[in-house]
């Protein structure tokens, strides 16, 4: 038997992303789960930020921003930079994390996040609650620590989660499933 | 030390749903990642769909899809309906799935899909490769043995599963991380 909730935001699993952004005084991060990867050629990633947000402002000026995707020793890090304002807190500083220099855009990625996605926006779409930015991936970044021998990214080097809307649920990937 | 690939689509984990779209003679579904929720009200997802894609045209025609969460038990399903396209097969028959009334709109829902997401199309973002449907939700469907007595989606209680780019790989969801 299905139930009919209210009408919601409940695709899941959702991915986890520390957005980070140049900024004055300082620069800032935002934890994000409105966030996807939407085409392949330019290779473009969307994301959801509400207008009310202290990194809107930023992200709007900077033209720019980096997706750094975390692993699971960042999770106090990722739920304090999704809970805490920019106004209030220097959260790169408060959450030891490294700003390091981006290749191809202004704003600062985070050292500690084993993948950095370099991305320029591209076009702003006002949907409500949240403008959708559409931007473009210039550069990746991947830890040596996460691939393999021959470069390829490998999921069980580290520890990946997964934000569930709905349940409000953090979950660790698990076992691998193949046909 | 890290290494500096191509620019790619680079974001993970990633959601992984059945999109199932009326269509003439028949309706059909296809398997999608780049997908997300994207604004909480009113509620909004996007989704990339490639134009040569057969469902590219379907959505486009109907005005709407539903957006159907796999449990592993479909896993099977899901690759065959992410690999094979609705011009030569019959996807609700060839994989045993069975095509439900959807309450809000035209397109049909998967029955044996836990959670199904009614969504109406609001406008279109040709990107590229991929073009972007940005859609609101109208209706969502939970089914009971996925909710707890008080009625909240309770993960655990499904095999939910998530996609990998950058590796290609599928990967069940694990064990629930808290502060």
């Amino acid at each position: 038997m299905k139930e009919d909730i209210r009408p919601t935001t409940a695709v899941v699993p959702c991915p986890v992303v520390l957005l980070s952004v140049a900024g004055i005084p300082r620069s800032n991060i935002i934890t994000l789960s409105w966030v996807a990867n939407v085409c392949s050629d330019p290779p473009t990633v969307a994301v959801g930020i509400r207008p009310n947000r202290f990194s809107h402002a930023l992200v709007k000026n900077a033209g720019d921003f980096v997706l750094n995707i975390p692993s699971r020793d960042l999770f106090d890090a990722t739920v304090f930079c999704g809970t805490k304002s920019g106004r209030d807190h220097d959260k790169f500083a408060e959450c030891n994390l490294t700003e390091g220099k981006a290749s191809k855009v202004a704003s600062p990625l985070i050292e500690e996040c084993p993948i950095n996605i370099e991305c320029k926006t591209s076009q702003v779409v006002s949907l409500g609650a949240h403008d959708l930015f559409i931007a473009e991936v210039v550069a990746v970044h991947v830890d040596d620590g996460v691939m393999d021998e021959s470069g390829k990214f490998t999921p069980s080097k580290m520890e990946l989660f997964t934000y569930l809307p709905l349940s409000g649920q953090y979950r660790l990937l698990g076992e691998r499933i193949t046909k």
